[in-house]
């Protein structure tokens, strides 16, 4: 069986998403990329989490052709591959329709930072993709939304913002590994659900100042950081 | 025993809804039909979950007489039965009092179609019945209550949108099993959570655009669905 | 020890809003009155309730004097016993500050019926008090606070609207025994819960017709009731 | 090991956030003070909860310096320590991101005195900080954030509001020891969380009359208490 690190390290990305309460039945996906031999692990589409093992994760390569599994890949792998296309330091990707993260795609609203748990994690507003055309839905629709991602994320590190929100949907979030972008997902629904309540208090808060947003982003990310044991 | 499997099954759509979470003390219940004998099998009333068992299940006829069981039918029975006279293609019927989706229905508005996990559900709005008269109240409540959810769903295909709101009241579920009916009902009140968060942070949000509502129905259900392992 | 059987089913009901997730720490209290002997039953003052036995129980006459137990009562005992001499069909009094019921007592709103289930419990909204006036507070506040929910029920039949919120407090619940008490704490969370989200969504919702309000609650109390098993 | 029961104290603080629900991760810190000694106890930075044993616990003098442990302190012991400096009478202080605390904190709003539960440990509104200047963001971040709290009680008895709200960041507590400041820090989520409902429901509820304020804060504190065993 190949990669079998990689299918391990999947699974329990997509585990801990379910286990802290982000997925309802088998509404998310999880997955990792082996860089160097061009291979993603991505969780089967609508199979229930309690049966999954290593084993059931199905390998494709980067156009999303089967290469080992029996199993249908997650119906939003292009959308995973688009991502990984575009962002050669992202390996892993989750999607989740975690609840307050997509009441903000739903709402077509950013996230705006509001407070230092957000800036921790994400050095801005939490980005929004712009609407697909008739034709891109049309014509392959996961792997335009996976362009719609690529395109908000112009001129920027998307490790800066390890997540996104698709307009009406629900977000996509990334990392260095499957584990850390499942990390990312639990972090911006945590986000989402403090913003979503300061929001509602004082619809005319503003955003956290910006030299206190790059004081904890930095203490956290980059050369300086100092936050944890390393 | 009659149905024992219709029973068993009953009982696993009750106790799902229970589970999730949609159910406060005895305020739900679930039920399936035999087409071909033409018979019901629902939850008794008001009986606690925890000592249910398939032989608790009463079964009654189409006109609602009880043909087995020692205990009291639920007493929306009669809403049960006017929804499998309505829709033949029904094969379970859930009512919950679950809280979002029955904060909806008390205040009097349909669900908007915002995000694409309604839109992998229900093809469109969720539906809101109008309220009865108090001639209907009071010459068969239940039996009425069903009228105006059939009313409702004139010249619609039922199975497009498999649940709807009963004003000032809560939502009743339908699908082609009793357990594909508590998968409804866990779904709504997701669909109406969310909708619920999107609403009150952005009022003016606007229905997912009808493509992307199609795509998401489409790719679920009907002769080009996709998703999954089917 | 004076009566056990009192004792045991006032533990219950302090257990039940608790499981039920009414309480934190030991934010709350039930009681229940034997009437034949006049005394009442009522949770002990600020202990922890995963060590209270029967026996920790106080026992004290109507007038709030304790007739056996080590502990002191809790300080809301003098709450307690007004409810039980103004409202002779009353068995038992719970108070909470359960969130839902109590944000409402805050907002100083009674809590309009806007649902069946709340016509299933309560016929007509859940009552407010008033403020109390400073020499009511500084006299006997915890009695004081008693006469203000028995003012608000004059000319109303208590067990016709189970409970109500002490403005700028929390509610007080009661019932034909302890346990039906505890019942009624619960339902009223859920009922508060429903009008939050119900009033948020469409701050301009009507009350639910007087009709379905009567026959949702005639259908579960009084001489025609028809749910349950009796 | 220095100071065995102050770190066993300090672990039982941390873990009682994490039981209440009040923390993400590694997303809270509590630390304890040994006045005679001049020593500080405080969870290690970063590390996950369910390993730490009271040998994990730092021990640092009142400038910060660690003393003993090979972890390095929470990164916002300066915070803490400022805390301690300016409060002689406070033996813990508790840090977390609880989320309706923190909601309240991004939205850049005190939490007013709406009712009983708040009365009964805060007397008086939730205080919130000003704003750092960037010169302060700059030089010793944690330490300024110490001395905004500190500038906020000028004029007060820290424990008659043993909690503050960090202007787009989040709550500090404190108490006589490190499980006081935990059990204040679940108090005020749970105001934050009354609060919240209570203010979007009736935006011009008025705060708790100063008489009922004064009732219930000194029914539980000072020579006339009442409430409790003691």
């Amino acid at each position: 069986m190949k990669l079998e690190k990689l299918r391990t390290e999947v699974l329990a990305a997509n585990l801990e998403v379910v286990n802290r309460g982000l997925v309802l039945y088998t509404f998310g996906n999880a997955s990792g990329i082996d860089r160097e031999q061009g291979l993603v692990a991505i969780k089967p589409s609508g199979v229930p989490y309690e049966s999954l093992t290593p084993a059931d994760m199905v390998i494709t390569d980067v156009e999303g052709k089967v290469v080992e599994g029996s199993l249908r890949p997650s119906s939003d792998l292009a959308t995973h591959i688009e991502i990984y296309k575009a962002f050669p330091n992202v390996g892993g990707v989750v999607h989740t329709h975690s609840l307050f993260a997509t009441a903000w795609a739903q709402a077509g609203r950013e996230i705006p930072c509001l407070g230092t748990t957000h800036a921790d994690y994400f050095h801005g507003p939490v980005p929004l993709t712009a609407h697909l055309t008739t034709e891109e839905i049309d014509e392959g629709y996961e792997r335009a939304t996976g362009h719609a991602v690529v395109r908000r994320f112009a001129g920027m590190d998307p490790l800066t913002a390890p997540g996104v929100l698709v307009i009406g949907h629900a977000p996509f979030c990334w990392g260095a590994t499957a584990m850390d972008a499942a990390h990312h997902a639990v972090i911006l629904e945590e986000i989402a659900t403090m913003a979503y309540y300061a929001t509602t208090l004082n619809p005319g808060c503003g955003q956290l100042p910006q030299a206190v947003q790059d004081k904890h982003y930095f203490r956290k990310h980059g050369a300086k950081a100092y936050y944890g044991q390393k």
